[in-house]
């Protein structure tokens, strides 16, 4: 692509440097900025400014936060005897966004991936083991992706949990609501009639 | 989408202004730049708001300029006794990245078409007809989309243009290179075959 302009050129570099933003969809945001007021302008780049220098991880679940400690765990309203453990903060707010859960959590930052070279000691399971031994939670739920490296994550720290007086939980696995049961994996499928759930018991 | 941090929940916003952009892709955008160094984000945000601070239209053709006039209009080595008109800024780029066009241009900002409201005033026509009558090209070149509108517009132009001593053309509208004969719409292959080009002439 050639440039009439350098400054063009450098903002359609800058926009193409994120995820999935190829040069033709960098220019046609920068050309979307360019018709718009200066102070707009201004603060778009000022929130991504301020929001990279003054985010923080919360000391607690590693959520992210604007404090010390995040919204969630400095919410006395919220159930803190549970412990929901994610693998990111994206799962955070998909959950939250339910508005169904009013435990506390736990951000991994990953889960086990020995393929990606992702092990235990780059995921934030150490401090979890701690802030469980600490805070002695009721109940610990995993609510990691439904996959090998999900199910390893939560081996790993159930057995590193072995002797501390917790329940540990898992979210249901089963067909997705509005999923057709004839497309759903032998896995899920097997799983969904294991874990069958009681609707009414008529037997005396 | 309910967020632990307002910080990154304006920067979500921001980034979920800008067209095509939906709050997920947003927060995908958003969590990418919160990995990166401070110096980078940095350097986004301030191209971005130097780009829109500084940005000019250059005077002469129209097209997005550092300066009074743009590297194109400025260069002497290019032809300035042909003008290309095309729509946007886009198509500059466009056309410059083929490196076949050593003309000049000149950018209307857009094509008439009555049904979206847009009609000649709102368009650079006016300074395209002074700049032809002042500078005295040899050659116009539309390089406008093959529509209704496009053609509308350059029948409106060559019309006004009427009594210059200019030579008008429009760009080769035919079946597009690697395109298929036969899923050709019928207007352009009919195009195509009129507009024919000679390979060779073994006729005495």
């Amino acid at each position: 692509m050639i440039f009439s302009s350098s400054l063009l050129e450098n903002a359609v570099n800058e926009f193409a440097k994120l995820p999935g933003i190829g040069k033709k969809t960098a220019l046609r945001l920068v050309l979307h900025l360019i018709k718009k007021d200066i102070s707009e302008v201004k603060n778009f780049s000022a929130a991504i400014e301020k929001m990279r220098a003054e985010i923080k991880f919360c000391s607690r679940c590693h959520n992210i936060s604007d404090k010390e400690l995040c919204n969630i765990c400095s919410n006395s309203s919220r159930n803190h005897e549970m412990i929901c453990v994610v693998e990111n903060i994206r799962d955070v707010i998909a959950i939250e966004s339910t508005q169904q859960y009013n435990g506390i959590y736990h951000v991994l930052g990953g889960i086990i991936s020995p393929l990606d070279g992702i092990g235990p000691d780059q995921l934030q399971i150490d401090s979890l083991i701690s802030r469980i031994t600490i805070e002695k939670p009721i109940e610990i739920i995993f609510a990691l992706s439904p996959n090998i490296q999900g199910d390893t994550t939560i081996y790993y720290i159930t057995k590193k949990l072995k002797g501390i007086p917790v329940k540990i939980t898992t979210i249901a696995r089963g067909i997705a609501f509005g999923g057709e049961l004839e497309y759903a994996d032998e896995m899920t499928l097997a799983r969904s009639i294991s874990n069958r759930i009681l609707i009414e018991n008529y037997v005396r």
